[in-house]
């Protein structure tokens, strides 16, 4: 029983979601779920990306929280648009939040929309936000074994951001054997190695995946919007 | 209609982990329920407590995975008996898993039963699994914010194990903040710094956390037991 409510929260979620990546294409705005464990980074790496992308590209940011508006403060901060969601104790954002804010943004002048999931490398992976890409952070500080651990998360990510690279010298954590077991999830993973700490390292690697991706959704959105 | 399956599923979760209660009272063991994010260091503290306390205490351990059995051969490897449960996916363990493996352990030879739950900061707080205690995890390297984030999981256990402090020096963790929002989600909480990477760090404190908890629950155990 428990197995069939499961599966129908999930059916009417994927509705949802459709519905939500029908807006995003037709309004041609790239849309990304970053999902990690608690404290891998993504607010930090968010932080970089809208200061370091800002002339380039019109962003906002859905910040999804059990509770307090922290990220949201240090995302605003950065000038970028954002919307946060409290779950209230719930484990992962869904379609139906993610579809209660959309609203309240100009998504045809958005180029990229990024979603910060709750931090938690399990639950938020079922529940697609309408999304074009999950983007998966892992940090060296959580070892090498995570993504043979918890799988879903990287079958199912187009892009993984090998986070902390600062800390290498500090934790025991082998790179190629965590890029094994990522790559047996998912062959076609994108692995980037990056620190978001003080100026950042690495991420103009991932500048250029988000550049690829843009150009990517737009290309998309001309075929489809008919000239 | 999702609040009431989600209570539902947490009531006949409760009767459940009443039922083990009793059992582990009146075998009069200790058992308690390691919880924390993913690669926060549970296996690494299991491994120097089963190696430092196999003189004092006879323990064993119930290890909680999405799936492999990679922190169970590690657990073994000191001798210890373990049981592993693989969830098949799911973000938590709940009663009704531990009652099913319980029967093969000899519960009134064991002083202290250890649940090492999946890697997840949210989720398996909400399930109990019977236990005494649940015992906290958090390591430095997720930052200090995440007692304020996800406070239910602080309100809950009896003792925070801040984990990694050998990487104080190369991360921007504040002890004192990291301190003052768990015991704001808890006034009670015992907050131990400990490191369980090579010889260790600080774990003697954790062993007389230990030491004390099982005299706790042997006292209790003489007065229920008759005289």
């Amino acid at each position: 029983m428990e197995i069939s409510v499961g599966r129908s929260l999930l059916e009417s979620n994927d509705a949802l979601a459709a519905e939500l990546s029908g807006r995003f294409a037709r309004a041609g705005v790239l849309a990304l779920n970053l999902i990690s464990s608690p404290g891998a980074g993504k607010t930090s790496l968010l932080e970089h990306t809208l200061r370091d992308l800002s002339g380039e590209f019109s962003m906002a940011v859905i910040e999804g929280d059990l509770q307090t508006d922290n990220d949201a403060r240090r995302v605003a901060a950065t000038g970028a648009l954002v919307e946060q969601i409290n779950t209230g104790g719930g484990c992962h954002l869904d379609a139906s939040m993610i579809l209660e804010v959309i609203p309240r943004f100009p998504l045809r002048d958005l180029d990229i929309l990024f979603i910060e999931n709750v931090g938690n490398l399990v639950c938020p992976v079922e529940f697609n936000c309408g999304e074009d890409h999950k983007v998966a952070l892992l940090s060296v500080a959580e070892g090498d074994d995570k993504p043979e651990k918890y799988p879903l998360l990287f079958h199912l990510s187009s892009v993984l951001l090998l986070n902390k690279i600062d800390l290498l010298p500090y934790v025991d954590f082998d790179q190629e054997k965590a890029a094994r077991f990522a790559r047996a999830a998912n062959p076609r993973l994108s692995i980037l190695p990056v620190s978001c700490r003080g100026e950042g390292e690495g991420l103009e690697a991932w500048r250029e995946w988000l550049r690829e991706a843009v150009k990517a959704k737009r290309a998309k959105h001309a075929g489809t919007s008919g000239e």
